[in-house]
């Protein structure tokens, strides 16, 4: 008997184990490259490989036998990739598109081309640069951020040296990695725009969310962005439906967005960053939408059809559960479980298997409903006694 | 830092497979024992051991240094399970409370001191005593039947020598099995009434369903069921509550029932088989509700509290998958993906990563809405395609 084709993942993440959550109910089997024995991902996935996949050959023997080739993030070198796609395996998203997530210096100048509405941008080369483009303004280190890593909102010549430095030591000297200079947008709030595109061009578009970073990292998500002016929200998703048909991009592509406003005092977007596999902004679909973008992901790779990517309810709310500030000693996140569920027995809890590391993401709650002020209180409830950060009331 | 306990399943089927889905979301570590390689749930659950439930050192291994221990199936042994109990292992459900699962003909006299309503029905040593019971009547060996295997239709005493054989058999002649004669119930139609019940008490009961046999394995569940009487489903939920708790089950129990008429030819119910572990006629619940049985299985078990049992549509419907009459070469069941995901982007597929043998169970569908017309044709169509029992319309 036939039997179905094998799917690779490079890296052991959480976006990797919530994968293999459909895969489980598609019947596809997953094979696992994961950086270190027991990552979030290697405790879910049986047929597994613990590798650096920043070595070639480890990224053979992985892929070897599979039909597929996809990812947990976005680190894998290009040219690695592309070796890959040379010996037959189909790398999805394929490195021609990948690049213009892995270097946001590519990534500009592409969607520049392309017309997308982008924060006024440049690659500086020394601090006189920076000053030339003006201050304030954000820099990026090109490659390798992430979570708020690589970036910085600089207000002197003083601040510049840290990006730099930053960009030097990530391109071990060698140039590869530059510096981004982008204008300090004054946002209204921040949007995100995802949809999954197959090989054979069938797309589909979730509803625009709202999204609240703090510190730089993921925070919470409303879905579908309350108040969004609905011409604005078919403007973002057309917006990302052409940035992956013109990119070429396999699986998910997030568009992170601004709403601002334009010089006649419309609400307008600016485009803030891409990636090109499930993402934080999307975890809300795995109660909220009809398909979850996991089980999208997985079907656009493997060109299947897509599901629908229709909301379930009204309001979708995600809050993120991150390592709190109490230390290391704050117990198992399982230690948990029995008072959030047991005061909410519609939470949605996903944990990740990890440790609680300060500022880690650990995993992160959803719930759905018609009454977004009251999901907004559960969920950050419970986010916030996952994180041990609600306090003992008797001090 | 504390690590979240480990969850021991006992059996490599389906149903260990898709508890594996909410484990991942839960955080919660499983082990599985399997009876043999690459089973269903050997698939997708990493920490593993192969061997025979049957021999109390295999499961001792299986469960050593686990928290809690359950079971995909009620196959093992009432005895093993008490040493494991005797041990510290936290059995779920307890000995105590499975055996009633595991042998109908304590099952129905423990029914019958509950007062729960039931057929008529003895246990029976010999021909002479099927025909004082009353001809025709159904025969049933008392343990190892599934699936509507270990049940006969008998309307004359030639009929009876298959099921005493079958019982001596299932017994190795040690009459540990016996033969429980039942009347035949002339059922308006059957139902199921699924309820969560965990070792502190706390229970969850899902709407009640209709289920529709076909060849003694079930086929088709409609949720909730239509034009069901509401005081006969509240009698229905209220019967499997109080036999979840009178027997002390934890975990899931699923009670199948008989909807019939009285005397006084008022709609009635009678206890057809209980099974204590997730039920075929509760898959609906993955897409169908708050929170699925098998997740609260998981829930259950681990004491953990119960998560919300009610809908999320106002319909919905479940097919299962069998292997065609179409035999043996009729592809992977991953090979009918492509038309079933195009024909329906709203199509919820379960596969089981088994082989297509004919008659097995190796998948499910979903569909979930308003027009429960419209989801019968698309489930139905779709279980069909996939059984490749569609036929060619060139022929």
């Amino acid at each position: 008997m036939a039997s179905a084709p094998t799917l690779a993942i490079i890296g052991g993440g959480q976006l990797a184990r919530m994968m293999a959550q459909p895969a489980i109910a598609l019947g596809l089997p997953l094979r696992l490259l994961a950086e270190a024995e027991g990552v979030s991902a290697a405790q879910v996935i049986p047929d597994q490989l613990v590798g650096d996949y920043r070595d070639l050959g480890t990224l053979r023997t992985a892929t070897s036998d599979c039909a597929v080739v996809t990812f947990d993030h976005e680190h894998v070198p290009t040219e690695h990739l592309a070796a890959l796609a040379a010996d037959g395996v189909a790398v999805r998203p394929g490195p021609d598109a990948l690049v213009y997530a892995q270097d946001k210096g590519l990534m500009r100048e592409r969607l520049g081309e392309l017309g997308a509405p982008c924060p006024r941008n440049a690659v500086v080369a020394t601090p006189d640069e920076v000053e030339a483009f003006g201050l304030p303004c954000v820099l990026k280190i090109t490659r390798g951020g992430y979570d708020g890593r690589g970036v910085w909102v600089v207000r002197s010549v003083a601040d510049v040296a840290e990006p730099f430095a930053a960009a030097e030591a990530a391109g071990h000297g060698d140039g590869a990695v530059r510096v981004l200079a982008e204008e300090l947008v004054d946002f209204r709030r921040e949007l995100s725009a995802i949809v999954a595109r197959s090989p054979s061009g069938q797309a589909a578009a979730y509803p625009v969310v709202q999204t609240t970073q703090r510190d730089g990292i993921c925070h919470e998500v409303i879905a579908p962005a309350p108040d969004l002016a609905p011409e604005l929200g078919a403007q973002a998703q057309a917006l990302a439906l052409r940035i992956a048909g013109e990119l070429g991009v396999t699986g998910i592509l997030a568009v992170e967005l601004f709403e601002t406003v334009d010089e006649q005092g419309r609400p307008a977007l600016l485009v803030n960053e891409l990636a090109m596999r499930p993402h934080n902004t999307g975890h809300w679909t795995q109660d909220g939408a009809e398909t979850s973008q996991f089980e999208n992901h997985l079907r656009a790779v493997m060109d299947l059809p897509l599901g629908a990517p229709t909301p379930r309810a009204p309001w979708t709310v995600m809050v993120n559960i991150l390592g709190g500030s109490a230390g290391g000693d704050v117990g198992s996140l399982y230690d948990g479980l029995p008072h959030a569920l047991a005061r909410d027995p519609r939470l949605r809890v996903h944990l990740y298997g990890k440790d609680l590391r300060p500022g880690r993401k650990v995993g992160h709650v959803n719930v759905y409903g018609d009454d977004l002020d009251d999901l907004l209180e559960r969920a950050r409830h419970a986010a916030a006694w996952f994180a041990g950060d609600l306090g003992d009331e008797s001090e």
